[in-house]
């Protein structure tokens, strides 16, 4: 029995609906992954998640390996045991925050030699030591160490990129085969300690199957993401394919016509992860274009700046048009806000930095995302979702992007 | 039927355990009421608080007059319904805040005119006004407007302070009737959006009864207290006493000598509200003198900064010694976060400055006040108070300090 099966269920157009398996759980998709970076996802509580219906988070095998470190949370058992999450969980390689640090780093092929950005102390990420540390966090789908470029990049910079990606992804696999094959992980150094209620310690490392999924470089040179999709299934039956470098500064036109490329060169029966997206918007095109799974801060960070996606557009709580109106942030949602609390009281708690603020926006925005997806799912099965999305998006003040 | 009925049901010693009626609920004493200054407990969620048993909450007229401001919150239906907290609310005059301006404010008989510490506005609160306020925000349990002074104050001036307090609480009792006989209240301004579901715009005020509590003040001066609680009685017939002017730099010793002075010239058959204490210590002791009712930020704001109250004292998580720790903040406690969480992850929150630390240790330090005198009441009815509370001190590393 494939751990990690995933069968589509229902199809309109190019849009999906299947559902994906894995060891802590099965994810309904197309789905939305809230962003937990550091083991929390920022101002909610584990419950908060469960409560809106969330079916899979993200962590960052970056941030986690300098806080609270890798290690650690292996010897807690690994990171859902750490977080209180038992759902299914994806960890991100670090590659993009790795790429991110500029100055404080330095590439080869070997791999990223960098700066930590708390402390400066020096660190190496080679696809080697990244699959260490994945399995160490012990998530269920762990995504390939690549080799990030900027969104502007050309294309010659872009396929350099790209084609070491490539090899670094049969790196990965190599290291992973080679700790899964291994012997049995580190002792635990975590015995001096009474046993937490119902916990034995030393507790296990984790030691669940992993899917890995390569990632899909080649920034807005369609030819490029072509020879990637190819190199890459070549290297092996991958569980799932992530979609990176898009939603980087490039123009909206150029990412959906991205996608529909890619989705011609992937494995139908594959899922599609399309890495940092997005806004409600992007979610919907690119459900439209094949896409299974997202993750993006943008619910939770601009939450805690106030914006709050709504069924009619975005809004920004702080302005002073809220100040006395009652109605909850969207009208049409049925999360834990909604149904309490109107506008009004939300921009007070913003206007006087109070936390639950930030909570609250940030519980509507993830609820919105994953709900929002919950609706495409709907339609997709009613074989309806062209018209809904193009409804959607109408309403929300996006003009629908037609389809190749 | 008194609204505000209060029964004691148990003795031990001095201390009791009792039922208070309000609008709202009942309260079992006794018990700590959790600080929404700004109408929020800071952090938490109105639905933490029902969860870990909190009965009652506090807001605070000075701060809630400035933002989001009273008629706006009346014209939402009063405090209640704006902050979606539909149990028994306590409100504090603010003259706590106006006193503690400082530089900003100018004080007369009439009142106190003060700068706003937000926009250096001007305003002036008097009895009379403070009632007005205090109405507007629904509140059950409403503070006198009284003249607070420094605790270091020597006999002429806390003699002063307390001889004016008790001619605002006349006024202020005055002021209250003459509202509560008055007509209806202003017509709402908000009536130009669709109603809540469930709601009609524009919501009535609140029209619930409401009680006024006096504050006894005096110092660290027997003869002051016994003056003012003597002049205050002779006012009326009070459905409860707030205790001020204490836990402001004061000894421990004083201020216990002063509570049981104090409990020896107030009413048995009324509830003894001992405002601003405390550390879970000071509330052990302060029940052992006859106190009913606590509030304190120290949970939130103690939290906020990492401090974590547990049965064995007080810890802050951010110390090295928690890096690995996997027990949770305290062993016997079973708040929503001791099952779930370890001390290392919690410390890893509050190192990564994350916000669902603060939520996690103000929620463990307000169920462990609330907790803790859940533990008193069942002491209380048991007839072992005494020995309860000692062994409890003994334990927190706390010296009892004998009662008179």
């Amino acid at each position: 029995m494939n751990p990690f099966e995933f069968s589509v269920q229902h199809e309109s157009d190019t849009a999906r609906a299947g559902r994906f398996a894995t060891p802590h759980g099965v994810v309904d998709t197309p789905a939305f992954m809230a962003v937990g970076t550091l083991a929390t996802v920022k101002s909610l509580d584990p419950i908060d998640l469960r409560e809106m219906g969330a079916q899979m988070i993200l962590g960052n095998a970056y941030h986690l390996h300098l806080r609270p470190g890798d290690e650690l949370i292996r010897d807690f058992g690994g990171l859902h045991r750490f977080m209180g999450w038992d759902g299914p969980i994806l960890t991100d390689s670090g590659g993009f925050q790795v790429f991110s640090l500029e100055g404080l780093r330095t590439v080869s092929e070997d791999g990223v030699e960098f700066r930590s950005h708390i402390d400066g102390s020096k660190h190496v990420f080679t696809p080697e030591s990244v699959m260490q540390i994945e399995r160490n966090l012990g998530a269920d789908v762990i995504m390939q160490f690549d080799h990030v470029i900027p969104g502007q990049s050309d294309e010659a910079t872009a396929r350099d990129a790209s084609e070491r990606s490539v090899r670094w992804l049969a790196r990965c696999l190599a290291e992973l085969e080679r700790l899964q094959a291994g012997g049995p992980p580190p002792k635990n150094t975590i015995t001096n300690f009474p046993a937490l209620p119902g916990t034995t310690f030393p507790l296990p490392a984790p030691s669940h199957p992993q899917a890995l999924f390569p990632i899909v470089q080649g920034g807005i040179h369609d030819a490029l993401r072509i020879d990637a999709a190819r190199r890459i299934r070549e290297l092996g039956d991958w569980p799932g394919f992530g979609i990176g470098g898009l939603s980087v500064g490039e123009a909206k036109p150029d990412m959906y016509r991205i996608l529909e490329v890619v989705d011609g060169e992937l494995p139908r029966d594959r899922p599609r992860y399309l890495m940092g997206v997005g806004f409600p918007e992007d979610l919907v095109e690119a459900v439209r274009r094949g896409v299974d799974l997202f993750d993006c801060v943008a619910p939770t960070r601009m939450g805690r700046n106030g914006a709050a996606f709504t069924s009619d557009g975005r809004l920004n709580i702080k302005r002073a048009e809220f100040r006395t109106d009652p109605r909850p942030l969207d009208e049409a949602c049925d999360c834990s806000a909604c149904r309490r609390f109107s506008r009004a009281y939300v921009r007070h708690l913003f206007t006087s930095d109070e936390i639950l603020g930030l909570r609250l926006l940030s519980l509507h925005n993830v609820h919105f995302l994953v709900r929002l997806m919950r609706d495409a799912r709907d339609a997709i099965r009613a074989g309806t979702l062209d018209a809904w999305s193009r409804d959607w998006l109408t309403r929300y003040h996006i003009r629908p992007v037609p389809t190749a």
